[in-house]
């Protein structure tokens, strides 16, 4: 089903569309004195939303939102507070009722972690999948 | 490399050795109105470290802790508040510096959320991975 | 404003009506390795919601809520991974359209915090505060 | 106890000394569609935490810490996604182990929330309340 670009390098700035920056709260770190995993995955959670909801917001469709499905995360290194992450988010393969929006968290030009997030497009009335817009496909795919 | 047994089937209770129990809290919800992605990562957070934290205490290590290299969750079912989340955990996989622990978020009998998570064991003194006594292996085996 | 019983001494476990059951999570921990503030304040969070909701529920008022308006919240001792904080509460005082729920947070026997927070009756479709129905506030103040 | 400036209006953001700029995230909000007060609690933890600590980590004690004693938080308006919560605080009585940092979340020009944290100086080695080094108490006084 996954259907990457072949040249996608998942650790590369250069490899995405667009950027969310999120600095690092102090609350999101662990005993361990890094910042914990499920905040990471609050992070790319943040950088969906803020380039996903706009282009839905942009639709007729009322009761349409989007639900994640399935999350991978690949940890690669620690993230320290203080400090800010950029989330470079790159839509990489679209479904009809669904979509995979890849995602790495850069510290500088370092990679910490890789994320691939499927999405299934929502509607909020019935609680099931549903076939979006083609208009908010065509907004989607210019994450591609 | 994931060697799960045959016979292991994620969305069934009996598939799991241990289970940890989590109220679900008001501010887990986000505003669809379920619980949201990242508490259920958190939830499963909390079942692997009630269950792994004490095999590791148990050992002469005092720098040895787990750290989260993978995740995957599927996310099957809606979670709604109020309620009680069942974590059932078990080691499907145990490699010489890191193992994998499976999971599955279970709201009476029905299965809402499936985890595979990699763990790779760690000293908190030089901030890399390590081989762990083989004492603390044999007690994580427990749960295979 | 504040019309507390005169007898009510908010460190014994014995000044309370009702208590909410929490098992602290992994990541409720701060790097100081103890629990961390924002989290006592959702444990508090949690236990005016058990307690409450189902209170408003019962009534006839769909669009009747409860928003926060004031904590305050006194940090007595360090709360440590891992346990159960068993969280007390008591209405403390009802007025026209708000209330004080008093909460007490214990490990054991021992108080680790205390908290006034003022409640003010909400009416989400006209997101402004509102007078409960009289069967509300005769249900909420079973807990004074 | 409290000795704040007579001219200190807690709701403009003239009176405040420093600013910590803090994106809203998705995962803030909860089911009421707003920002849950736990977050907004955790926004004025996170200001505290970038405006003080570097002030301790500039000194030669390094076991020096600070803990949260006592929080009060009103709650004046809504805050909704998405958007930017810019925290002032300002330092408004300083104590021989302690200091209150008072602060105000502002979206825009509105103020939505302000708070008075009580905080206390704390050995990590001993976990108890400690007299810090005059030089940390003078940099504590820039920010009066």
């Amino acid at each position: 089903m996954n259907t990457k670009p072949t040249d996608f390098d998942p650790r590369q700035r250069a490899s995405y569309r667009a950027f969310s920056h999120i600095p690092i709260r102090y609350g999101d770190q662990d005993p361990l004195g890094h910042v914990n995993n499920a905040a990471i995955a609050a992070y790319f959670e943040h950088a969906r939303c803020e380039q996903l909801l706009p282009r839905i917001a942009s639709s007729d469709a009322p009761n349409l939102n989007i639900v994640l499905a399935r999350i991978v995360i690949d940890y690669v290194r620690e993230i320290r507070y203080p400090g800010t992450v950029d989330i470079g988010v790159r839509v990489t393969h679209i479904g009809s009722k669904s979509l995979v929006i890849s995602g790495a968290a850069f510290v500088g030009n370092t990679c910490a972690a890789i994320a691939d997030a499927t999405i299934v497009f929502f509607d909020t009335e019935h609680r099931r999948a549903t076939l979006p817009p083609e208009a908010v496909r065509a907004r989607m795919a210019e994450l591609r």
